[in-house]
């Protein structure tokens, strides 16, 4: 047992601090300016072109994909890294290419993609010459539970047919986002977990409809590409278009949504680090009733609770990130359902307390607080509400609890 | 001891429910509608007349005040009201003009102002003829510490010269705000609760200067007026304008304080009902795993504990009210302080449940889940952070407990 | 709508509030010394029969009971009574002859008793010659699922025939307890809630065995007659032992139970002001790190937010009581299930925070502290455990908001 | 980074399960047996002597002692041991000679004592021919703030003479308890960390008084010799008897109780994982309402968060004693603290949700769950209030935030 990171950790960590402190925190205020003065409000402002052209340059691209795509390293490996991307989650993900959901979307293509797929699809993303979206929540279900999907994928000749309707589908606001990755059920009279696919959907297909972007409370989330409302409508793509075969398109979300989850979880630790840092730089300028707001107990009792619950979470995400090193991801699942439960609810509440410690300010444009605090929120929904994963987790605590059958001899 | 409510409080009662059903809750969607199309974003979509001269019509008009200018309710009887025009925190307070800070300040003219004062202030407010503001926080410093407040308020003959900083002004992007009342500094070297002063300061007054809108997570607030940072530089009005004696701020404002909060307060209970019954509504129709969510043993434990809860804050609040008219608003401080610590969290907690148990249409436009919970969170900070309150009632409690020194003769 | 006591009530609370400092809280330190002293760890403390006799001196005698029997007060004029007397849980109610399980067992007779056994029993209960108990947990099986009660009572001639084992039969440890009131099934083919019977089992009676003491947390409850494990085995008993009719023990428990919960409720309210008071005190007297305890703010926090609980849970308690005078106890159930999901949750969050101000004397046995957090913990478990309480209260929020069937004709 | 145990950890982890599941859980009904049958309440039922002939026998000897005196491991190898009797944590540690507060007298006459005291008392420590207790804590003063302590060390001639109050002297009621370590103030004049001395007095020197055992909630706590309130009148013992330097008393503290609360935390991770244990296996055998407890989804959620929020705080200590073995205590301040904060709360709480999965039967004396509640609740107690490592914790954080200041050259 060792808590140390190993030595690429440590050099890349070392690099993406720089990356940061050069880059990334000197274009926030940059790329809200331009954010501001664009015509179309989903156009991505020049600076994040320029930043992961920076980011390239200094080795620190595609990192989250283990493999030859990628950048090779371990989940244990990426797992710090990405935690320092969420101290500026609008710009460091995406200027890393390292951004959901087409982190996702990439390993999945890199995973059970087709030759063909894999390059039309995932070199261009690779190298983030476009942006993908996965089209899976329903707005008429509770997507939380995967039969309940509606969406129709009907094989039609050399084609698939796809009819329904997807919403806060990620990132398909963004202008450049050119492909979704449809999930819907090819066979609804299947097992209930052997009735779904997923199949690749280019933006430009006839009948596909963008219909609008969602909001998370006040935010419309422009700079993670929005959340999009679509419609499908006798769409029709070559049968090609399938991932893997008919019937695996839960299988291959489940693949999917694993690393999702440690890299979501790994960035929400830099968040709630960002929001630790500005509560501590707040509380010791800021002076009321005869002394700075840090001598005050109450909110010393925060800074503490801050700390030893976010200490807690990103060993559980690391550890988290080594089962699926060593195990693999299905063994590792208790654990992410873990992280996923507790990470945003972690991160959440110490985003609260520092907005408590700023004031009116907390809750406004001028700190960043209210927005992340706003995607801790969302998170909590995201990939299935937390009960979903409660539920799931303790079936298995209680199995392992049971009194054992008697094994034959 | 009886909780019966009066015969006047259910007339009203049934009045204002019949105006909620027949013409709040169409006005809804109108509204946002109306919203979406205007030119200038801070401008007021005409429903909101319509809504107003409709409530007047219905005898709906400034119940919240006491006394010869208003309806001549009691704080008992006007919290079941204000409740009910929490159900629409967005248009029924304003459509009755029973709306903040409009309704604290027309209270403060009421009971400090001069003749003149009134006449030229209250009536058009009474009236719904302009909206006004209150001007208290400031950007630089821990505003709840009222000796922190900078801006200053200096005699030149027989005007006043008002230099400072406010912002999170609510109300005051609205273009039909005319009047600020700002509360300055006029003696910096007086006792600590004798420093303050308040003074009315008419929009349109060279060297005030509305700088830009403040948003709470994300929304910009624009039904009810918005929250403004507006700068004073020379800022010169009539010494006439001042309200009440110099140095008399402090106490004006725990005057003016009390009653808002009650009336927040029982907005917010309106507000978390809204919620409740939300999301008693979608747990019965949306189905998942094999039933309605509403068969889940988990979302029955967040609607019984929404019950419970909001049972006792409604209880506590409308003692609170019946305090301050049988023992006056100084005797009712405690109290006052503990709706204020108390109603906001619980209205947060249960519209989160609510949010919840929508999954991912909480948290966007499609519900008002998301605004409400903004709302309920920044009331946590508006009036002095929740801490403030705490300190103050528990010293309170402290000294209740103490042994008491032996009374003289 | 009026928070004040009325006349009645305001007097009564008058002299309890005399006798308390006169006679119960001097009497603790003795009680205390007599238990130690005593050689059958179960017999009662002489001084409890002195109090008893000047309690019933003084008019304060039988206060719960309504009616002809008892004082003839209302729920809303009992429940502040009953929160002085919860100030010494083990002294006061019993000195008043107001102590569970007695006093619902007295109200049970009083209301489904036969003339009989209200002559054989009620009588010596309301003059404190002897105590009772009611035996309905049974250790084998979830007692809170009335259905899963196991003991039988199958009619045999002109008697009836008891089998089975009770636990948590509290008061049975008492020598002074000569009767027990049974719950069992006399019919387990009848619908689910007419399959039970309660009947009056004399102590004496053969077969009847009293196995040992349950313990609290360590703690024998001696002071409230200990919690006993109970065997019956053939016990016969006349027919006429029957409590109301056959199949009616689900029922006459339902009733019974309405006011038992109220009562012990507004004892925890008076726990917990004791231990507000106790937390205050000692915070005041104990120095630290420069100043008394009580001026650090993590400690003002806990005092604050115990006031702010309790005063909520007051309410809700004297709404309660009223609604059952006002409406009858069936009407009230959903507030009943309330508070009793409440209030020992809030007593216990209370007296844990005077604990941990008491440092390691609040666990000790040198204030009544520990005793009174288990005493509270113990009835989140007592009559239900709160889950049951809480599912049950959700349904009917859920059925509230229900869209009504269309009303025929 | 690796999250998995070395080798010899997983070797004595596995040599320990089996003493844990072959003699110390078969032991547990003898030690009560013979603990209700002993007639002097404190004596030590004669089980625990054989466990520890066995123990010895296994090589399952003082392995919390790290160096040449004690088995030599690391505290991160110990850790996992450590848990492992937290699974029954009135037998265990003392069956492997590793029971507080033993282990860190020992480890203080390791560190700190001389050859004589060494020779004098650490023998018959490490053979468990003797036992000993750590007298800090006093009831006339608040003892988290070391500058309270009252107790003066007076050196006379070649003596020094104690006079002082302690009690909360854990394992002194137990008649093997042959010395004491007690700390107390040498010089008043000095700076304040330097005014306190730790001096050996043996039991029975004259003036020493044992007057009576505190309990925590009902316990007595005989199974780890309770906790005693003990008189120092004019003690006399020779000067060689104080421990290190005079006035070095806080610093040795602080040393000692490092690797203590590591202990103890981890002790209570086994005790947490021993109630979830139990509470799976109720909730998968008890049925009500239709089905089994653990298919209710309150009781589920349960589960979940248990298991999610211990896997957190293991990791957490786990770390703490990595650093400890890194970096050193002095480094590890911090950490030390957190897990102080965090552990004793989370199996508090887990332990709880185990109670009220289990209905009455958890709060009493058949199951034991009440009683490793009550050894949680006090360890936050313990050592110093849990708000004490708050603010000092918090201090620390707020002190690495600070923007630095320009360093020299």
């Amino acid at each position: 047992m060792d808590f140390g990171y190993d030595e690429t950790t440590e050099r890349l960590r070392e690099r993406l601090l720089r990356f940061m402190t050069e880059c990334v925190h000197p274009a926030e205020p940059v790329f809200d300016q331009q954010a501001q003065e664009r015509d179309d409000p989903w156009a991505v402002p020049p600076i994040v072109t320029e930043l992961q052209a920076e980011a390239r340059r200094r080795g620190l691209w595609n990192l989250f994909l283990p493999g030859e795509h990628g950048a090779g390293l371990s989940n244990l490996q990426y797992a710090p890294l990405a935690e320092i991307t969420g101290r500026s989650p609008g710009l460091a993900p995406v200027a890393l290419n390292c951004a959901a959901p087409d982190t996702g979307n990439m390993e999945l293509l890199a995973l059970f993609g087709s030759a063909e797929q894999r390059e039309r699809w995932l070199t261009p993303l690779l190298q983030a010459r476009i942006r993908s979206a996965f089209a899976m929540t329903e707005p008429a279900v509770a997507s939380s539970d995967a039969t309940n999907i509606a969406t129709r994928i009907a094989r039609d000749g050399d084609e698939y047919v796809v009819n329904g309707r997807k919403w806060f589908v990620t990132g398909a606001m963004d202008p450049r986002c050119e492909v979704f990755i449809v999930m819907g059920r090819t066979d609804p009279a299947a097992p209930r977990h052997r009735q779904q696919s997923q199949i690749i959907v280019p933006r430009d297909t006839p009948g596909v409809t963008v219909r609008r972007g969602l909001r998370t409370f006040g935010y419309d989330d422009s700079d993670h590409g929005g959340h999009a409302e679509i419609d499908f409508v006798d769409v029709r793509v070559p049968a090609g278009n399938l991932i893997g075969q008919e019937g695996s398109g839960f299988a291959i979300s489940q693949a999917r949504l694993g690393p999702g989850r440690v890299h979501h979880c790994m960035r929400l630790v830099g968040m709630a680090e960002r929001a630790v840092e500005l509560m501590c730089r707040r509380v010791s300028d800021r002076h009321a009733f005869g002394g700075p707001l840090a001598a005050q107990g109450v909110i010393r009792d925060w800074i503490a609770d801050a700390r030893v619950r976010l200490e807690q979470a990103r060993l559980l995400v690391l550890k988290t990130a080594w089962l699926m090193d060593t195990v693999g991801n299905r063994q590792a699942h208790s654990e992410i359902q873990a992280i996923k439960i507790v990470v945003p609810e972690t991160a959440q509440w110490i985003i609260d307390r520092a907005i408590q410690a700023h004031g009116a300010a907390g809750v406004s444009q001028d700190t960043p607080l209210a927005r992340l605090w706003a995607r801790a929120r969302a998170l909590r929904l995201a990939d299935g509400p937390d009960e979903v994963h409660r539920q799931s987790l303790a079936r298995r605590e209680l199995r392992r609890h049971q009194p054992r059958a008697a094994s034959p001899v």
